[in-house]
């Protein structure tokens, strides 16, 4: 497509508005929708409950299974989005692979959705197309295979199902006595149950990041990458609980990840932000995964970045055809950030639906402190149901604030009408 | 109302849900039910136009004649909003003296939204009950009286209508000769026809800048007033072209910006934030008016602030009982910026439907660069359909950036399919 003509902005409900529908309408989808209709963009939220974040600032919505081939097409034929933007996995892929024969634009391409969304083929492409190193890895089909897969990583170790999100499904194998009741948990927590399992070396790392590079088109109109600071971050749980940017690495360390990210993406192909994955160990540098789209870690950016270019405005310019402006230093594309910033989850402690946000005045009331509140109509324990995103002049102390104001947050909801604050504090600084 | 319980927040969707209604829709309403939508407030967008900035954001939407009590009431009663949020000066005023006495939230009285939209009584305020300096001023209801007044406060004068926006209504008076064209033009194009008209001593100030005070809650539920950084802005046939914040004054004359705003603020009352226009010479400050509400010029802040901390942001946290952190220094409660910044708008040089942008690639591939395309359905010559957004080390090279950045953009409707640039330029820096 010519770039020139991909760059105008349109008039969001003129006849030749510039549609954008989203499959899977989230936290990072609401920002999305936010910075794509600060543009002019027509949007359209798809998801599988019906007041999903993103449907809530969304020009129109639909709500359904989006593993049904029948419904996603119906949707897209009737929209004809100029641009598919997957933020979950559970999508049909064959459906994707047909509308971008068919002509229809996925983001970044049917191909890195397949990949990325299971293991072993984000593993090969990033080890074997991308030529990046990752931690040792083996796969299996049964609990014996799986113990001989454990030996051959060796211990520690992770066993995982081979498609999974937010930590469901995976289990850190210490030593064998751990194996059985890791089959167990990779087989049946799985996105998919049973199949394939994957063995994953534990590397020691001093710290896990997130790099969200962007590719887009430059002004010869050719796809460039740019790297945004890496963003720091830990899980608990295998879930993100706390990020910050930037991270502490080494100037090294940080040159190899831009590196890393760079080859990643750039064997996925495509246009977009990426979220890539990957274990620091002094100056080493290991890439683990790699999301197609805006990561949950990468919220930092709504505060660290000016407004457009925080992950999801990147995201946006980046797949629309917008420029993404950097700084060329050391052979990369910079992208700068304001202020240094972390974010903390506010991960709700009860179930029921209509959550509620209480002690907000006295928790918050620091200067840097920004809150986001997703709305969300259904809580479960341990969802995440907003963020506490705070600035300082260090990292340091923005990590601290963030941790200190998300969990002073109390939350109840119509069932569990009791204030409570979120619990999990395994990693904290505090 | 109890602070703890008003400062709760709680789902969009739930049946306890908060509501905030916008009366007015544009470009300021957009980015405040933005700033809504991210703390999970519902939000109803009201306008006299569909498809208008805010509404395309918004939970749901009404387009009516805000001037018509009849419609108003009847959406008001079946909304029940928390906040009803005036954004425009077309509003019936009874009948939000009405709503208020029935118990209804008006931000950020009735009493401020009838004093500051005519400019006899914001004037009173100002002068009388705040006891703020303010410009020479005098009253006319006839062309003779028109004279009359004119010598009383002496040349060059700014004769205005007593109701307007933008800038219509209002002449520049050098002298006698003048007097009879300015008397057409601001009985003719001001909101109300005819009737009274004031004259203002012009002062020949260095700047003229935007105090965006905030009355919100403290810790001890007392309202107390906050003061972002002064914004710097010159108009150009009396409407808003380019702002940015610091403004250039001096120290002296910061303090006495904050005293004159809180002031002003405190004798009209409510909670919110006010957008204060005052003229700085040297270390004289003079008050000109005041609107309960953000501000043109505030737009500034979407870069130069903190996500929930822009105008927009402070507004929202304000009504609904969110703390508002500040720096407490020289007896004023001062609310920091991340980042010097500027705004310079994109203003339409034709007519006609759906507008687009053009040549936004080369145009915006800048480092610190934001846009934002409003959307509006219709243009007119001279309509504000965007505005860009710079930052920078120094507030000086945001400026030139922004009007830089602003006068490579193209624009076209669809009557008009020409590319065109925005006309205006004299005020400007390069």
């Amino acid at each position: 497509m010519d770039r020139k003509k991909l760059e105008e902005l349109t008039s969001p409900n003129a006849a030749n508005a510039k549609k954008l529908m989203l499959l899977g309408s989230g936290e990072l989808g609401k920002e999305i929708v936010i910075e794509a209709k600060r543009l002019g963009f027509s949007t359209v939220a798809v998801d599988r409950y019906q007041g999903a974040p993103a449907q809530q600032v969304a020009d129109k919505s639909y709500t359904g299974l989006m593993t049904n081939a029948g419904f996603l097409r119906s949707i897209v034929e009737k929209e004809k989005p100029d641009c598919i933007i997957p933020e979950i996995e559970a999508i049909n892929l064959d459906l994707l692979f047909d509308l971008e024969k068919e002509g229809f634009n996925v983001i970044p391409n049917a191909k890195a959705t397949h990949t990325t969304m299971q293991r072993e083929r984000i593993r090969k492409v990033i080890a074997e197309d991308a030529g990046v190193k990752t931690s040792k890895y083996a796969y299996a089909e049964s609990l014996d295979e799986l113990k001989e897969a454990c030996e051959k990583v060796g211990y520690s170790c992770w066993v995982k199902a081979m498609m999974s999100s937010s930590g469901h499904g995976s289990a850190f194998v210490k030593g064998p006595e751990d194996i059985e009741k890791a089959y167990k948990i990779a087989t049946e927590e799985g996105r998919v149950k049973g199949a394939r399992i994957i063995v994953e070396e534990h590397v020691d790392f001093d710290i896990e990041v997130t790099e969200l590079a962007v590719r887009h088109f430059n002004e010869d109109g050719k796809i460039v990458t740019s790297f945004p600071k890496p963003v720091g971050h830990y899980q608990i749980d295998g879930d993100y609980h706390s990020s910050w940017q930037p991270a502490e690495v080494s100037e090294l360390a940080e040159k190899r990840i831009y590196e890393a990210a760079g080859k990643i993406t750039g064997a996925l192909g495509g246009l977009g932000l990426f979220g890539c994955e990957l274990f620091v160990k002094g100056d080493e540098v290991y890439a683990n995964e790699c999301s197609p789209r805006p990561h949950d870690t990468g919220m930092v950016t709504f505060v660290t970045h000016q407004l457009g270019f925080t992950q999801a405005g990147l995201h946006v310019r980046a797949i629309t055809g917008l420029p993404v402006p950097a700084i060329e230093e050391d052979g990369f594309r910079k992208i700068p950030a304001l202020t240094p910033g972390a974010s903390h989850v506010i991960s709700c402690p009860s179930e029921g639906y209509d959550a509620m946000l209480g002690n907000v005045f006295n928790a918050t009331n620091e200067l840097g402190v920004s809150l986001l509140f997703f709305g969300k109509p259904e809580a479960h324990v341990g969802r995440r149901m907003g963020v506490v995103l705070a600035t300082a002049n260090k990292v340091e102390n923005a990590k601290k604030k963030a941790e200190r104001v998300a969990h002073k947050i109390e939350m109840q909801t119509r069932q569990v009408a009791e204030w409570k604050k979120q619990q999990l504090k395994e990693k904290h600084i505090l």
